[in-house]
């Protein structure tokens, strides 16, 4: 099973040249979405496909370069049981990190974790107990360009696509958000309504807020405001006091993570400026 | 704006095909859902486009006569905008009743109400209200078929598309069952675990159920067990006596049934032998 | 059936000298819950109670005088199927309203709702046809205080207790919120994260957001910030548009706020500072 | 701090006795809650407590003795920061042990892990990495007397108080239902409507559903019915193939297991007849 992402101009017979390609080609559509944004006229497509002869899907990518180039198209083709090379970044909280290594061990989602790279050392017990790689790259004191460059050398050397935040306390610098645009997803707390500041769980309780969520985003350089990915809340009352609504806040971090990683894993989730289509 | 909804066996060539004829007739693909169930090897398809040129749709609608012959397609294309017209059916309880004519008369459900059926009389007032065509229909001591009979002229006479069971408790015929297959949407409360016989919220109460919940589902000849649209629950805790499980488990169907009928208006929904597919 | 419901600063006794009362005079506690926040140290208590012997609740209330005098109590007591006097305040949208009237008629909010008051005229049938009374109080080129005089006037002359602001796009005047401190509750929509300035569900189709939501609160002069009673969020995703979005957003604001009008008139909700407290 | 937990038939007098003790023997109440079922006039009551002299607590439990014998109460008492014994019994799914592990060594759960009892080794090997003893105890083939003897001897050698099945899949003898009831909790998928027999997840997708849940009972002889504790749900559409059912499934299963867990490590689940009463 292979699996096409496409993005471009919307105009009449996209569809139908994909599809015409995939046919003549011997491929056959097992599942299709697609989106056509109104407001910016951009056509978003994901389609499942099986090859029905063998090298039938070399076939059809070659034949599509050209149909790919007449529709100036955004686009790219996977294995879809290829696991996604995925680096994680932790710092000292484990209550993500722990939840994607458990998915990652039982299969639950399609990655490959090629290492998890922290500026702290706390983790490095529980990684290597599942055999991760462990890089620490500390950030207290050091240049800014030294850490990028050491990050950026564990990237290349894994071969890593998708990087993690997983509570990764540090902002990225501009140079790293930009080499790596579209391929970063950070998780944070998320309160209706928001908070600004430091302690948000002791406003929280402050103001008596009866929901704390959770968002998913791609990194960019206004922190804590990409792409929004995935969301979800979870119901708190007024007798849970800070140090609760934190551990209620984690447990939402740690699913909503991992359901983005695995939009993400099935190539589900489409870049679109300041937002993301999920197909 | 049109929908195009289809279903056929599997195989490969459907989507080219359709495509094709979109294109070939200048029609614009605007969204567009496909399913392919491995189980069963049905594909189902629902495509919304728009007509480039006047009278593209109906050069399509002739075009497209071919392509569903060859593979034996169920198909349908409506207009988007054209409201269904939609026939409910009620008994006393006029929770689910409020809020369709709430949302009917807002627009917020793209449906128009021909009329309303009762076998009681009490919410001819506020049908009237709204200037609903109410139509009494008892059904105590009153023959199977006779009833079915009024029901029938009813439907017809009004070109109902879609009825509505908003609370009626009465047990629809076989004969009815099968003249409106996949068209009559029914709403009953659900529970986790499941509850046989009378009483369910007082059942509810004694078992200490943590969740009340509501299924909307199309209606077959194996009562309350037809091919499920939509379902949602709502949390409840031990204080919450019977009476109260009761308005919750209202408000809960209420909001189901409205979300089933919005699905079905907006030609969604696939009937698919025991089971739906929503696209 | 009674409900009693006090707050005061925390110290040993406060129970036993409540239940002590309570016994003394011939009542039994139903249900009671009672919540001590250790950051202010305010307790906060709401017991149902019973009458054992005719006239028990009397007896009860005049030997309740010294020790809420005793413990410097902030108390009340009300019989509990009173129903709450409310007026509700409207602007043009219905979606609230509408919502307040069905659960009004159907006994399901116990409440008596002794007018609505509107800036615009739409609503005025809608309400006619339920025999509520209607208020028209326009404000467009109305000097504020005048404003105000014709509201309290309407307050006073029905025996308001509690105000609903249905989406009643105005805001309130200092002095009204003042005097009416802890009975105007309002609803307004909330996103994760929030949006400031105009076209709210625009913004959110542009970031993508993924839930949208609705805050119920207690009026103060703090705009749209005052202490939250109530909150849910409804799920969305890329393909809901704008308008869509804001019907989403209307079913979602209709049901948290029935949902702090039933908290408020089970008289569950205790305003502490800045934040509620939900017993 | 200290938790006080009793249930007694109703009758005027309980709230003021038990209040009275506390504040006789210096301590002072931080949070209450109590519930009276009107069905079963039976009363439950949680009382916080703290002691304001040292000792306090003994005196009061002491003095206590006499109201509980009056009134002819079910009680006890607890330090509240006591961690609860917990043993876990686990058969190769892991995903629910995975998560208590991770609460209790984060002690985001108030308990100690006494041991897990399997009878399969394949989760040996996590046990042991966190340092947890591991029982294997094989039921295949043998006498089911012989497989309570050595149950019986680990919670008794562990001092274990509450028992975890977590993904157990054997069904306890009666012999051992009785001797813990109250003490067992058991977890196992939930869905609307429920179904009978094996496969449930292929038969979930064959009909459809739109929600599948868990739900967190004490288990009792009639298996998977005994009185309820948790539940919830999550949201799954007609593209989920039963193996990913199973998946969805499972994170609901830890979810809710562990909020059951938590209800009972903070001591607020009483269990009445078929059902529970959570404070």
């Amino acid at each position: 099973m292979y699996i096409l992402c496409l993005n471009c101009d919307d105009r009449p017979g996209i569809v139908a040249a994909v599809a015409n390609a995939l046919c003549d080609s011997n491929c056959n559509i097992e599942e299709s979405s697609q989106f056509d944004d109104p407001y910016s006229n951009q056509f978003f497509m994901r389609v499942m496909f099986s090859a029905v002869t063998e090298g039938a899907e070399e076939k059809f990518r070659n034949m599509f370069e050209a149909v790919s180039e007449e529709f100036g198209m955004n686009w790219y083709m996977r294995e879809m049981d290829e696991p996604v090379k995925t680096l994680v970044l932790v710092s000292k909280d484990d209550h993500c990190l722990n939840d994607i290594i458990y998915r990652w061990r039982t299969k639950h989602l399609n990655i490959e974790i090629v290492g998890v790279v922290s500026n702290h050392t706390v983790n490095q017990e529980l990684c290597e107990q599942f055999g991760l790689k462990f890089y620490y790259v500390p950030t207290q004191g050091v240049d800014k360009n030294e850490i990028d460059e050491r990050h950026f050398r564990v990237i290349e050397k894994t071969g890593t696509e998708l990087i993690v935040l997983a509570r990764y306390m540090q902002i990225l610098s501009e140079n790293m958000c930009e080499r790596y645009a579209g391929r970063v997803i950070n998780i944070h707390h998320s309160f209706l309504p928001g908070f600004k500041g430091a302690k948000p769980y002791h406003q929280a309780y402050e103001r008596g807020v009866k929901l704390i969520g959770a968002t998913a985003h791609f990194v960019t350089e206004n922190l804590d405001e990409g792409p929004i990915i995935e969301q979800d809340v979870m119901r708190i009352d007024h007798r849970d006091y800070p140090e609760k609504l934190q551990i209620r806040g984690q447990d939402t971090e740690a699913r909503v993570l991992a359901r983005a990683i695995e939009m993400y894993a099935e190539r589900r989730i489409f870049l679109h400026g300041t937002r993301t289509v999920i197909l």
